[in-house]
């Protein structure tokens, strides 16, 4: 019952299909049972109090499969600490399941794996206990915050490895949406596909990103060369920089058998992990030394109206900060738990904007009296006019001085 | 009056402007004034047989600028024996165009530049001759092939230093198509931002090529992985993979000044230089030695359906063939001059299908009677039945041998 499997249930369940949601944290359970969403998704809440009577919400040490017809399998697959995709929680799942389930149910996968997972460690690993049930691979591919309408509309890549079990989740998936596309094809192909998807995102990220930090060689505003690159243009659209990780892209390169020197996926991913030493680079060229500096950080998730922090580099950054710079870091975001206040942090004499979250829109320059220095990460402030402050302000992919000259550019 | 300036100067032309087409290559202005094309672009032909009387083909070593009030500069701008930018031609095009223009006259540079090129060399070297010409850029960013459709459409950015200048520029491009978006900004910004588009696209193509090497070792197809990836997907497409080069996107990532060691520009164009190699040493793992062997090239140009052999990478395949391994290579191209038929290059043992020109759907299995192994760079002929022949069958990205089995797919 996480990011993928809680949405996944709630769409299920609200169409009609009885569903178990099957969660092993006791908290999450609990609250689940008290209709209160563990984590923020859009609509989720309401999908939740709706669900009423056609969900649910079962332990998992308790639970059997056995009266399941289908199992979908939607526990996260992390990098363990040699960068290598663990796959302990899905064949820890796949044996519990076998314990208990019905012979010829149908086990989807709807984890991100290491393409030929299914075929050379699921498979075996259930003959091996004796089971004959039918495998599918069907990836999850929705955007966290949108889960809940993008299930409805996103087509599928169906891995099955016969014809008739990929029907049946065909028919499965269909329920969500009826003009959903749905393909089948074989279990590596889908495994595969869904990582080339997060893959290619997360390099033309990296572009971004290596755009940004040419337009500051250059001395021009990376942002507004990348608008009018694409403004119209049929070839694109080029992202705009900005750091790029998360659970789903930070790790996804690492799937593939492709890490190796020449491998545009791991320079991507150096690429876009180097972009907090450069912010952190950047603010000591004004500040030679940022020890004992107090700075303020503004966002903590991973991206803009979230409220997941796993694999953020706000908190990459502020962890950079502190441990190897020594830098006195207070910090806030509005989906988190916050030790200091959003004016506090405003009254720092360094502040960072790390992470673009809507409400930061609000942010004026009344707001920022004892601001010395902006190091906006997204470019959110830019439309600020910091000119009669004293405020230095610089941009990931714009660096300009304390003269916050508007570039001639007009729209026709 | 080469591929950028002719079709240009002939749209232009078509709207009532004036029009001179100055050109230096004798024999290139001896087609132009007898109406026939220098090269291949869709509608030029016909564009050419209806500008009679309305444009002048002029010889540039004796034309005079003093006429124009406009100056468009459409010349090359390729690399030089350092991988850098050749700019000596822009420069003296531009002190040719100082000796006769009329001060005030516009000068508009269409070709690709390094960023900052018109601030640091061409506006300092016009000041250096004593003239006030006003300068502009408005880089062109049309797809060769459908170069006279594009250019009523693609939106255009102007780079200028003054709002009179940028002005004038946008209402000159809009005589071309009421519709285009016209951006003014500063002329760095201009340069930048199509070098960002080419970019952009050349890496894209490189990861296409990275995930086609990858599919190879997991065993997968990788075209139909990527065409499931993207199939109703919103965040995409993934191009297909395939040999990546041609006279811009090949060159200008060497216009940014990130060609480091941890650039993906840098290593993008490693990746899609080496896919030759690759070709070449999937070939010698069926063939331990393929000096002396009679090899067939299907197409010679950077892509499809064009004329353009420049910075062509079956030519490159075709060098690397012949000059390091020692084959003997017979080729055909229905868009260049050949030395060999079609059915001499379908007769060979190895046949390489390097660009996937339209016309090469036609080829059927009765036409392969003597090959018996096919490369085929861009899966064109994957739809055949080769089982039959005893051939072979390799494409890049899908590695199968004598087995010619159909994977599980099929959409819905």
């Amino acid at each position: 019952m996480g990011r993928v499997g809680l949405p996944l249930a709630l769409s299920f369940s609200s169409k009609g299909v009885k569903v178990f949601g099957v969660e092993k944290n006791k908290s999450t359970l609990k609250l689940l049972k008290e209709k209160r969403p563990p984590f923020y998704e859009a609509g989720l809440q309401e999908a939740l109090e709706k669900s009423q009577g056609s969900i649910f919400f079962e332990s998992y040490d308790s639970f059997s499969f056995e009266q399941c017809h289908i199992i979908i399998i939607a526990v996260g697959t992390p990098l363990n600490e040699n960068f290598m995709p663990n796959m302990s929680s899905i064949e820890d799942v796949i044996k519990s399941i076998c314990r208990t389930a019905r012979n010829d149910s149908i086990v989807i996968l709807r984890s991100t794996l290491v393409p030929g997972t299914t075929e050379k460690i699921i498979q075996p690993l259930i003959g091996r206990v004796g089971k004959s049930l039918h495998v599918a691979v069907c990836p999850e591919r929705i955007v966290e915050g949108n889960a809940m309408k993008e299930i409805a509309t996103l087509p599928e890549i169906v891995g099955a490895d016969d014809q008739d079990t990929g029907n049946i989740v065909r028919e499965l998936f269909l329920l969500l949406g009826e003009s959903k596309k749905i393909t089948i094809t074989n279990t590596k192909t889908a495994e595969a596909a869904k990582i080339f998807n997060n893959v290619y995102r997360y390099v033309t990220f990296a572009l971004a990103n290596e755009f940004a930090l040419v337009s500051e060689k250059i001395g021009i505003d990376a942002r507004e060369a990348i608008e009018l690159a694409n403004r119209g243009y049929p070839r694109g659209p080029i992202p705009m920089p900005g750091p790029a990780a998360g659970p789903c892209l930070r790790k996804d390169g690492f799937f593939l058998p492709n890490m190796s020197n020449d491998s545009l996926t791991r320079l991507a991913w150096f690429l876009n992990e180097s972009i907090t030493v450069h912010i952190i680079e950047t603010i000591e060229k004004a500040y030679d030394n940022i020890c004992g500096k107090k700075i303020g950080v503004l966002g903590k998730t991973y991206k803009a109206d979230v409220d997941d922090t796993r694999d953020s580099l706000a908190i990459k950054l502020i962890e950079e900060l502190r441990i190897k710079k020594g830098a006195e870091v207070i910090s806030y975001d509005p989906y988190t738990t916050n030790f200091s206040t959003l004016q506090e942090v405003l009254n720092s004499e360094i502040l960072i904007l790390a992470v673009n979250h809507s409400v930061f829109n609000k942010i004026n320059e009344d707001m920022l009296k004892n601001v010395k220095f902006i190091y906006d990460v997204w470019g959110q402030l830019s439309h600020l006019d910091l000119s009669s402050h004293e405020i230095k302000y610089v941009a990931l992919g714009k660096i300009e001085t304390w003269s916050h000259k508007k570039s001639l550019m007009a729209s026709f």
